[in-house]
């Protein structure tokens, strides 16, 4: 085995059975040992060298000790199953995935795909995700549409730059929508392969926390009105979601923050166990730890494929994935979309959701200070803005697509932590007290 | 039993027994026998009252012999099942079922429907399905959006104003969307109805020939794009499709003939029977004899029926519905929308996708003949207009959802009456041969 390499890319010569450790690489200038940055072996295909340059850079920067042979192994993906049926597909979790063809490749059955990104993580990783979708495969061609970056942007007339980009190139039913971007890109790509000639393949690679933990996994697609959140869209499940957890490198801090409130609310709904971890675990994850971040992100998405196996098209238990979402959705329609990230939003909401279950007497006061405490620690809001009023609130929320015949249900928490329920029978008294209680007017 | 009748709606006197024929009914001025206008009788509910006129009404003006206890069951209607599992429907195919409240009601599940209709349907029919909607069931409140008429309509911006309509309604996931009107509206409306909040239920009142022997069944959705109709949609299936054959007694002699096209596609593709029958019928047919154009809405219910059942998402029998359809498109789309009629574009496509079969060898020159002349008797066009070019035609081709990695596939007829082949494994010098046969550059 054969690496060549630069000042800051160490190489070492070994074969399968070699040891791999701090003694065979040498040091960066930073003090990290560094991974080799090119391996070209006899005998092993494209592929493989490349499972194993990327195990052995992750590797490398964790603890070194491993054979070459077993970093190959090492870096197959954590697999979590979404159980749909003959819609069943995976969610492929892990560090180094886009550079893994043949996971990406497995999923595209035509000759050609189009890659709907926006103007911040195009740059980034649009040319890498090309490369892994043609590389070994001559035969595909990809297309490209690059739509403007934000929440607010999450509209119909954004939207009809994907068809009319897809049309324009003359894109078939056999083709191809591949999702790269965060929520609002997921979501967007989503309801246009849903529409695009009815409905062509679809595959989710999420670039946020947001994303990765909640977004792209379950086939919620869809865009927003002037009027409400997620008002038009489908139930539209991709063939794949594929999590690189090494595109959160280049994430925002406030991004990453404002993922967390989805995995916050996992624990809240249905996983105290999971929650316990993340009061354990609140700074290891705000401060990028792999492991924390890899291990949030898998119990997260391992929670939301569990209930969306449960129930697809939400008629009941789906529904309890949306603590905090009736509020936050008030928020973000009322400040306009984009001011406050999702998340936030979200984060914002559940201290509502929490404060009505307690106003309930559903829940006892020291989980309201619990759930103060972690969204605080992750650095989240526990208040909707100022500018908020009561009405405002009245106002989209009657809109919520949780409304049923004029009657507004809610999740709320009630009994233990990581209980929850999904009702429209709770005392009227509560919300109103709970609304005037987080607004000035 | 006591009939209320004015000069020329003549009163009978009877019971349940009594037999109605022309001794018991008076002609009217003009030789016919009427129907009473009002029936009031003890002991009967209002809708099998209703259903009673409606039966003598019809069975007046043909032959008078029943007695009113059968008049009331003569009217049930006609059913006709889409077998898709658990998302399978009821066609309910008859005269006067707008006036049977029962029918419709049965699908309505939550307390609010939106119908959607256009500004030439909705003047004649909005007042008599809202009746059908609301008679006996004061919990059901109707909203209504009137959208302009026609195929140059069927667009995202006039789309928009359903989602509007919707949202500032504050309908929610139990409301039911209500298509009134033809193909366009069946199409918008369905759409919308599978968009809105990730779907919400919807029913289908086509009125035209071309909807309710068509559009209206097997769940195509889905609005045009400027490059290609057709190309933005998805597959949604109604809770049911309501057939009200006296719809068509307002339906202009170019729309009837338009309809008509799609019927001569069931024969020609799969229904050698139906084709012989038409070809004996058509000008009872044109000349809109209820009995056989009852028939015809039946048999070809039957057969798209099958057909969907048997391949909802078209990925292979399902596309032989589209006869000529390719080269109807062109048409459309070349001509702009709504300069000829749907079924007026698919008549001359189906004339060129004969030829070329012909030409391919596939054929016999009889069936060529017979094509032309049963659509000649149908008043429809047997040749594309004249501004139509070679490029015109294949450029439109290219987009075609029918495409598969750049080939175009086509319905062609193969063998005798009654039989056809989805395939794109032709002689490209055919295809070439048959757009310069019919264009004059």
């Amino acid at each position: 085995m054969a690496f060549t390499s630069n000042a800051f890319s160490p190489s070492l010569s070994c074969n399968l059975n070699t040891k791999i450790n701090s003694s065979t690489l040498k040091p960066s200038p930073h003090g990290f040992f560094q991974a080799p940055s090119k391996i070209s072996v006899r005998g092993l295909s494209s592929v493989e060298l490349n499972r194993a340059r990327v195990a052995v850079s992750r590797l490398s920067r964790l603890r070194i000790c491993a054979t070459a042979a077993e970093l190959m192994e090492a870096k197959a993906p954590t697999i979590v199953d979404v159980d749909l049926g003959n819609r069943s597909y995976p969610i492929y979790i892990g560090s180094g995935l886009l550079e893994r063809p043949e996971l990406l490749q497995r999923h595209v059955h035509g000759k050609r795909v189009l890659v709907v990104t926006n103007n911040t993580v195009g740059p980034i990783y649009l040319d890498k995700v090309v490369d892994s979708l043609t590389r070994g495969n001559p035969n595909v061609s990809v297309e490209n549409v690059i739509l403007p970056d934000g929440e607010k942007y999450k509209d119909m007339d954004t939207l009809m730059k994907v068809f009319d980009k897809a049309i324009e190139s003359r894109l078939d039913r056999r083709c191809t929508f591949v999702a790269l971007g965060g929520g609002v890109i997921g979501d967007m790509c989503g309801y246009a392969a849903a529409s695009f000639l009815r409905g062509v393949n679809f595959i989710q690679i999420p670039t946020t926390v947001m994303a990765q933990v909640d977004s792209s996994v379950g086939g919620k697609t869809g865009i927003n009105h002037r009027l409400g959140k997620n008002l038009i869209g489908a139930f539209y499940q991709p063939q794949c979601v594929l999590i690189d957890t090494d595109t959160l490198n280049t994430l925002p801090d406030r991004e990453l923050a404002s993922g967390l409130a989805e995995v916050i609310k996992y624990g809240l709904i249905r996983d105290a166990e999971f929650f316990e971890w993340q009061e354990k675990s609140m700074e290891k994850l705000m401060a990028r730890d792999p492991d924390a971040v890899a291990y949030a992100i898998k119990r997260s998405c391992e929670n939301k494929a569990e209930v969306v196996s449960l129930d697809e098209k939400e008629s009941g238990l789906r529904a309890t994935l949306n603590l905090g979402h009736t509020f936050g959705h008030a928020i973000e329609t009322g400040l306009g979309y984009g001011q406050w990230l999702h998340g936030e939003a979200v984060a914002a909401g559940m201290v509502m959701a929490v404060d009505m279950s307690y106003r309930l007497g559903w829940i006892d006061s020291s989980i309201v200070k619990r759930v103060h405490g972690i969204l605080e620690r992750a650095k989240l809001p526990t208040a909707p803005p100022e500018t908020m009023t009561v009405d405002m609130f009245k106002s989209v929320m009657a809109v919520d697509k949780k409304v049923a015949d004029g009657l507004l249900r809610l999740i709320l928490l009630k009994g233990p932590l990581g209980d929850c329920v999904f009702t429209g029978d709770y005392d009227r008294k509560a919300l109103d007290d709970t609304l005037r209680a987080f607004c000035k007017s």
